[in-house]
């Protein structure tokens, strides 16, 4: 779908975000949200410190307080203000709103709004509305078998782990997209606002459909502290803020109060008004995108809220200024059990919410405390949208088996699979409308995927040219270079229910380290907690890998991905590595109808052989790994002597080349040919659910016949996944080091020792005997690489004996007169635009 | 030393940024910038395309032209626009400058220029300035052997790795730091631009002393696109992108042209003009600074050049538009060599250079061509500044043995290692002045590393507040909450001279991994390139790590950093694990001597045992690990019955416990204690230069005892370094695994099997016939477990046998009656303001 200027999109009307004419705040609204506050101010406090005594029914002691304090009080106040005032305009407006809490620390907070609304009780029936459920959830709270201390998955309405700061925009704008109806409330940190993420994740903006796409309202919470610093956004002068929140495509709105003593209810009244006046902007602009009549991307609004760090917290402690201070980042009165004097003012500190008031004689929250809850599923606690398994509707997925290649032969006929995947996910896209999207960096072409731009476009709402192609207002496919935004949208889009792909290089993958430990660590808390419904997999499709330095000029990075994935929780990790078309379409059909997993699949996008048929393809990856009976020599009822294992694309080529050499040369050689595609399968039965029994692994890698493993990352993960396996001793694994420099894929694969020559001499090498019996063939093994080696620093290309190798042809090493080759491939086409790479 | 109002700094004058009157460009500046740039364009196309014919003295034919085509045009002729424009003031105001390639994919270009200047032909004599060395120089690029095809170690001039986007403006500001009179003019892409770390790089003119600091240029280059989309800061209204610039701090200068056919000479005007106007403004900025009178924060000028993308290449290309295209990313005419009209219109545009105007009849570049080239070291390409080596000094390190602590006997006292060592880092810190600084993501007085703040400040230069502490426009510690800013500002500040630290949480350290990558990789490449000069090493001190979620709420990622970089080339990495404040400062002192390394010391922060004396310290840290004789119960002669091996702190601690309980309890079995304080120790002598010959490793391992190791990290990673060694399948590993939540440290090791109790069972199970010998013992064992986990989930503390237990005491499950105590730690203290967590 070509489109030159973008399309009127106009089929959708909602009335979620109605225009409302402004009231100044009265009296019942505002002893409302006072009363809210004040309580959740409460809770959130007594979770922080309090063992017992909940409802300081007698005098504070020191058994009261917890031994180990452990928590964050700067950010809390700030969290349960704006919480309190999103109630009162979900109550008066019935917009469906979910809340992110960028600064997660403050996980009492939301524990403490959750359990006013009455979701808390609800989900954990133990943490009851009385003495006694107060008692628990202080307890619980950063307490050995209890919760965390922060935003996590056991927090009703979070979808935000508050652990690493700088994901809080990125997750809203992916709850957003195609939640026309939704209104995402981000709270920004302004320490969080430092981080390389969030500061891009402001662009985001330049991405959302004002009509098919839901509303992000950030709010930028200054409160001016981290640990032990001032934040930058908090001290620049007020202007250069607003030009920076404009500069970013904003309309900012500025509430400040709360300082040297104002009366807070002078601050709920301006937040109040604000509010209402920015949610009238948002109703303006939803209803001009449904008219048909907004001019350009508009400038949405967002609020600059600035209050004191700690608010309401003691002035001073010991001297030092507390709040309005760094000081109250996390725990203002550290040693309260032990220090009388401030055991006193922590207890006035909690009387100074008036408990009695908020709570009656059983403990439960009077109606002041609690009469801004929003009705059901409007609250932002029990919003679904914020626990997305519970609108997950599985994808309606085509047969891949209809976009099979035709494989007459293993090695007749060359495709690239993830061109050919990408027809399918065309199919997928259009099947699926509304719930799947594929985010990438700036690569869906690069990577081969641009089949989906025949049924959809790239999502773009910054300024259009006449020349631009594919771009438009909606689209199914959204790229900007960053592949933290890339993962960020998707986590959000998965974790409200929906599904989706980031595609990206393998070799700058890395830059989401933390963020796969992050959503990793959500998916293994998830599973344990029974009201967390399973949401899609978080699915990789990882090109343009490191064994093919010819297309990126040796910029790329290393295979190292997999090796940090594998790290993480068995239960939630997967490693697909298919070698060929159809394993590709197998593979990305199994990923695509998963659950709660993160799926790596690694597969190389340039022209390869396909080596099975579609059949033995889901048969393949259906067991995961497999014996190749096709390529190796065996004989029935014995052992091989040797095992030639691949996993990946290039090493299961070079693998067969090695075979077929061997074949040729050594034909009373029982070699054993052996590809893994599922990399877990490799893994002890105990360790990995995927895991092979030590029996059925034996069955394939023998006990003790050397295995000479061709892999496609760093080797020592092999070893890592089969130490303990019998035949570990036996294992030789060749794969990628750190070298130096190359430009052909040959000697790319030269360089690691891991190509078709070396192989041959590590079988000679490895198989007893056969290195002295076969010494004149081992030393033309030699001379063949040293050849390939001159022939590509001369003529800057792969020598024809292995460019124009194939499987089906007798494998010769000076063999010239076949038609098909992909060792040196696509020459012709690597460098055209839309295969580029960066 | 603690500053409520910022320092007037006006010791240093500076007279390399003066006034100068603006003209209008003369004829003869106007016709050196166009030869510099035709001239630089043709040698970049020459590259791309060429392997032979590099003058065109005849017809181009289909032989000439590389078979493989790689690099990238688009962002080339703009880079090249702007460095002949530098070159020129440069010339003019004899202004030390550098350049900062954020498009590092326009490597053709920069060689190009590093050729015109000269500096090419002296770094690499083949090269030459005659016919054969542009054959040289257009073969060796993207060819096998050759030079990569982006920026890199091999550029003259670079200290930035063209691979990963992002960096550009923190390492600009990195080699800014402490060179007062330098300039540097960093160029940023618009795909860069829309990085994370990018984005928030902006904001590093918070933090830059005018006075004592250089002066970092931004240059935004608009041209327009990526891979295959528009950018997205191309395509904001020019008002919106001017705020962005303004709400970054700031004055934006806007130049553009060539479009549309617009005479390049036009936008040499432009710039010119711009460029002398931003000079002239950053003299005054100089001058007031220099006089003291500056009025805050300035408002440093940057410039937004929009020029087209691939400007003077075809403008169409088979009916689509190329030259202000995507299509110019890479290589605009793929199919030259096969395609004869595509071969002629290249041949047309390399001659619409007129290279018979640039180079005279040998090949040489002429003086139309050259004219614009600084004097020696003020050409960019070889200023020593993009050669730290060369400037390096080394530190002047006060000796670290004052500051060991006294450690009468084994376990005696107790200590925060990261806050001795801040002690000695603070002496560092008055030694060197000018050339080392400490950067952390606001964590350096969580991590204890306080005593620096004695004698220097954290640099700031955003707005003050009258309570603010330890700020100061001048500093030695620089904080911003961005990891990828200050490994960014370290790695520009190593790269041009200096030394440095970067002390973050272990948790998070995963968020610099690609950047890691990027660093080890020009460490690597630069080791093999002679005239590159080693630089001092990148030190991470990595604290906060998992094994303390009791101080953190369970918001910590994983221990993985280290697995991350031990896959890094073996002569580039080091890892240590010092477990007590002697050994770390002991390794610590080593790594700030060292060069070329990437350096990561993990070290707890929280009070330890102190376990070695210095001496003993300096001896175990040199070996790099050891047997602790004092702790076993070997008997000389003899092979021990069982190993206990220990890496890290808390493993450390739980070994030791776990070796007195064996000691009391089965005084005859003879136990050895190793410490592995140096991680690539373990590793084969062939595969590491730390690596320990085998004999060396049997001797301390034995060949087939039983080890029981308890390790900081993914237990794995053990495995992986010794599955050579001959004793490994002997080896039993305890380590992180990805678990449940807890929050005291006892729990946490209990939930990962490596508590002292464990590892008591593991000796049991693993030595011969132990458990069966000692049923009872084991099953105490277990129920020591039990109790401890139930006092944890009822105290919320760890129980007193563990929290209390001391090495000196004699070991009972029970012991109650001891002062010294570790096991549960700084209860008091943890939650202090300066010792806060995020």
């Amino acid at each position: 779908m070509t489109t030159t200027t973008p399309p009127q999109t106009t089929d959708r009307q909602t009335d979620s975000f109605a225009y409302r004419p402004i009231e100044p705040l009265d009296a019942e609204s505002l002893a409302q949200l006072d009363g809210w506050w004040r309580a959740a101010n409460y809770l959130s406090v007594g979770q922080i410190y309090l063992l017992d005594n909940p409802l300081l029914r007698r005098p504070l002691t020191r058994e009261d307080i917890k031994p180990r304090l452990l928590g964050h009080w700067g950010t809390t106040p700030g969290l349960n203000f704006i919480y309190a005032h999103l109630n009162r305009v979900i109550r008066e407006r019935s917009v469906s709103t979910i809340f992110i809490t960028g600064p997660g620390h403050g996980g009492p907070g939301m524990v403490a709004n959750a359990y006013l609304d009455g979701t808390y009780t609800e989900l954990h029936p133990r943490i009851d509305r009385d003495e006694e459920g107060l008692r628990q959830l202080f307890r619980q709270f950063s307490f050995p078998g209890g919760i965390p201390s922060h935003a996590a998955p056991e927090t009703p309405g979070s979808i935000h782990e508050g652990g690493e700061l700088g994901y809080a925009l990125s997750h809203a704008y992916g709850a957003a997209f195609d939640n026309p109806d939704l209104l995402v409330a981000a709270v920004i940190g302004d320490g969080e606002a430092e981080t390389g993420p969030l500061a891009t994740s402001w662009h985001s903006n330049k991405f959302l459909d004002p009509l098919s796409d839901g509303v992000v309202l950030p709010i930028l919470h200054l409160n001016g502290y981290k640990i032990a610093n001032p934040t930058v956004l908090a001290r620049i002068p007020e202007e250069e803020l607003l030009q920076l929140m404009r500069g970013y495509g904003h309309t900012p709105h500025l509430v400040s109060g709360g300082f040297d003593g104002e009366d807070p209810a002078e601050v709920h009244r301006r937040l109040a008004e604000t509010l209402d006046t920015v949610l009238n902007q948002i109703a303006e602009i939803k209803a001009a995108a449904a008219a048909g009549t907004l001019d350009g991307r508009p400038a949405w609004p967002m609020i600059i809220l600035r209050t004191p760090k700690g608010w309401t917290c003691p002035k001073e402690i010991d001297g030092h200024p507390a709040e309005d201070n760094w000081r109250s980042h996390q725990v203002p009165l550290a040693s309260a059990r032990d220090t009388p004097e401030h055991l006193a003012v922590l207890e006035d500190w909690l009387r100074s919410y008036r408990p009695d008031e908020l709570f009656d004689k059983s403990g439960a929250p009077r109606a002041v405390a609690t009469a801004l809850a929003p009705d059901g599923d409007l609250r932002m606690s029990a919003n679904p949208v914020a626990n997305g398994g519970i609108l997950k509707r599985d994808l309606v997925l085509p047969d891949f088996r209809g976009f099979a290649v035709d494989v007459p032969a293993p090695g007749a006929t060359v495709d690239e699979a993830t061109r050919v995947l990408g027809q399918w996910l065309a199919e997928v896209v259009r099947e699926n409308p509304r719930n799947f999207r594929i985010f990438g960096p700036d690569e869906t072409a690069s990577n081969r995927l641009g089949a989906v731009l025949e049924v959809t476009d790239k999502q773009w709402n910054a300024e259009y040219l006449p020349t631009d192609e594919h771009l438009a207002r909606r689209g199914r496919v959204v790229e900007m270079l960053s592949e933290h935004q890339c993962q960020g949208w998707l986590e959000g889009y998965l974790l409200t229910g929906r599904h989706g792909i980031f595609n990206t290089y393998e070799a700058f993958v890395h830059i989401v380290d933390s963020m796969l430990n992050q959503h990793a660590k959500w998916l293994k808390v998830s599973k344990a907690i029974p009201w967390r419904r399973p949401i899609a997999s978080l699915n990789y499709l990882l090109s343009s890998h490191v064994w093919r330095q010819d297309h990126n000029g040796l910029s790329h990075q290393d295979p190292g991905f997999i090796d940090h994935v594998v790290n993480k929780k068995a239960e939630v990790v997967r490693v697909y590595l298919p070698f060929d078309t159809n394993t590709l379409l197998s593979a990305y059909d199994h990923c695509l109808r998963s659950v709660d997993y993160v799926n790596v699949v690694v597969a190389g996008k340039q022209p390869t052989f396909n080596w099975l048929t579609m059949d033995q393809a889901i048969a393949h990856m259906t067991r995961g790994l497999g014996i190749f009976d096709w390529a190796g020599t065996e004989v029935e009822g014995t052992e091989p002597d040797v095992v030639l294992a691949c996993a990946g694309d290039v090493p299961t080529l070079e693998v067969l080349a090695a075979a077929s050499i061997l074949r040729e040369h050594i034909p009373d050689l029982k070699v054993r040919v052996v590809n893994v595609a599922d990399l877990m399968r490799l893994v002890s039965e105990g360790e990995h659910p995927h895991g092979l029994t030590d029996r059925e692994y034996d069955s394939i890698f023998t006990k003790d016949r050397p295995v000479i493993f061709a892999y496609h990352g760093y080797p020592w993960l092999i070893h890592r996944l089969t130490y303990r396996r019998t035949g570990h001793p036996h294992l030789h694994v060749r794969g990628y080091k750190e070298e130096g420099t190359t430009t052909t894929p040959f000697d790319m694969v030269m360089l690691n020792d891991m190509d078709r020559y070396h192989l041959v001499i590590d079988v000679l090498d490895r198989v007893p005997g056969l290195g002295e019996r076969y010494a004149g063939f081992r030393q033309r093994m030699q001379d063949a690489r040293l050849e390939a080696r001159a022939y590509t620093r001369e003529h800057g290309e792969d020598i024809p004996a292995v460019a124009d190798w194939t499987w089906t042809a007798e494998s010769e090493l000076d063999a010239r007169e076949v038609n098909v080759g992909v060792g040196q491939v696509n020459t012709g086409t690597a460098a055209t635009g839309g295969d580029n790479e960066a």
